[in-house]
């Protein structure tokens, strides 16, 4: 479920890379989770459920910040769920899937970068405000970057001639995301305060394949994994294209990838 | 030089209005210079600057996250000092503009929704970046608003026949906002951390007057001052009609005002 953030390098002719670098992009792949957690209303919470927990990157976060809470991770993948129980012994970890979480002893419901692969996900998200204990907070954030030139152009060579046919479907992994309205809509008959933002960050990469690297194990996967390995090569030939065309090299080199996140922390009313 | 978002009011059929929501809309109105302060690196510093400092209020949150640093307020307006003066007594306040800011030994140059008044302000910020000392740091948040339907309007209404002659400048008081990698250009060959990110804060107000209202005390005044009283009556008018449209009212009340800020924290080279 996690991000590929792992590719983030500096610019090696002006920017030096480092240790100290290195800490820094730590920083920065845990810094959406980081930012979604600290709008979350501070009180004293009985339970804690981070959604799509992945390796339990954020999981780790929410723990921090709520020493007194019971946290409980639940993700779809069994070896996501391993990596996080070897990271966090004294966290419960669950395998299983989001459209069927139900749970209204949790006051803290916490989604970073998941819920954009549930179907359906804003009754999905209003389902679960509904269901909150009075005050209780649903947190969500996931990335808004269908419209950016990354992902308009895996699109675009997907509806060409060459693979209209094998990737028919493949737009359609990902669930579009709403207008700011559809979640305020979503969420106000139950929330007294529906806090929505949208953050584009810049990341600095080493150029226009650092950033075809960076999507190659996210948005890209549904695109290539319908494709054999001929087919594979010629779409990534043709994506590559594309990528170097709309983020060209800058002056000191490296390459800018602007990426855009919708974050949104609903707080349940305290009476209905 | 703050924004004016003292009009900022909950939807009064779905939300309460109340001490508490008073108190919330406290915290929103300093969220910007926060989340600007919050990125800035931690370390002691000698000196830290605020730019355009109006009243007081983000030279507060400086002074609080950095006890031990000399803290100077620098602001055009008079009025806007004597304000600050009296909150925080034990700051230097000093009047000046910021395109005459020069001093080698603040090792923070903090700049909360003031830049963008500033002529050419993306060479000032480079100017300002170049000369900070080894490890200093340029913050800088700006409203990024200009091409939202309530800025948009008010040009367009200004360039129609009644008005064109008279509001032929109004547009140009405010400077325009550049693209990412304008920033970036000009702060990188200094900067080994150039962090840029934008966000868009939803506002919920009580319906497209309040939005109005919100806009009124800032960005509209340039095109109001200019005018007399019926012309401004009659803008007015056409201008209230606009934003009526570009912001209908939602199924529950109030209205949504999404509003993008630009984020730039720059840290400065240790060693050229």
């Amino acid at each position: 479920m996690s991000d590929a953030n792992s590719v983030m390098q500096t610019n090696s002719t002006t920017r030096d890379w480092s240790a100290q670098a290195y800490r820094r992009f730590e920083r920065e792949r845990s810094r959406p989770a980081a930012e979604l957690l600290s709008r979350v209303p501070a009180r004293a919470l009985r339970r804690a459920v981070d959604l799509g927990c992945g390796p339990g990157n954020s999981t780790a976060l929410i723990a921090e910040r709520f020493p007194g809470a019971e946290i409980i991770g639940l993700d779809s993948s069994p070896d996501m769920l391993t990596a996080a129980r070897s990271r966090l012994p004294r966290v419960t970890f669950r395998q299983g899937d989001i459209v069927d979480f139900d749970d209204p002893a949790a006051d803290l419901v916490f989604a970073n970068a998941a819920m954009h692969w549930v179907p359906n996900h804003i009754a999905v998200m209003r389902r679960i405000a509904e269901r909150l204990p009075p005050l209780g907070c649903l947190a969500v954030q996931m990335p808004d970057n269908e419209n950016e030139p990354t992902h308009a152009l895996m699109r675009e060579i997907a509806a060409g001639p060459r693979f209209r046919v094998k990737l028919a479907d493949a737009a359609a992994a990902r669930q579009p995301i709403g207008a700011f309205a559809d979640y305020d809509d979503a969420l106000s008959p139950f929330c007294d305060e529906v806090d929505i933002w949208r953050t584009t960050y810049v990341h600095c990469l080493a150029g226009s394949d650092a950033i075809v690297a960076w999507v190659e194990s996210a948005g890209l996967r549904p695109f290539l994994s319908p494709l054999d390995a001929d087919e594979r090569a010629e779409y990534l030939a043709l994506y590559r294209e594309g990528v170097a065309r709309a983020y060209p090299p800058r002056a000191g080199g490296g390459a800018l990838l602007p990426f855009p996140r919708l974050f949104i922390v609903a707080t349940r009313r305290e009476k209905d």
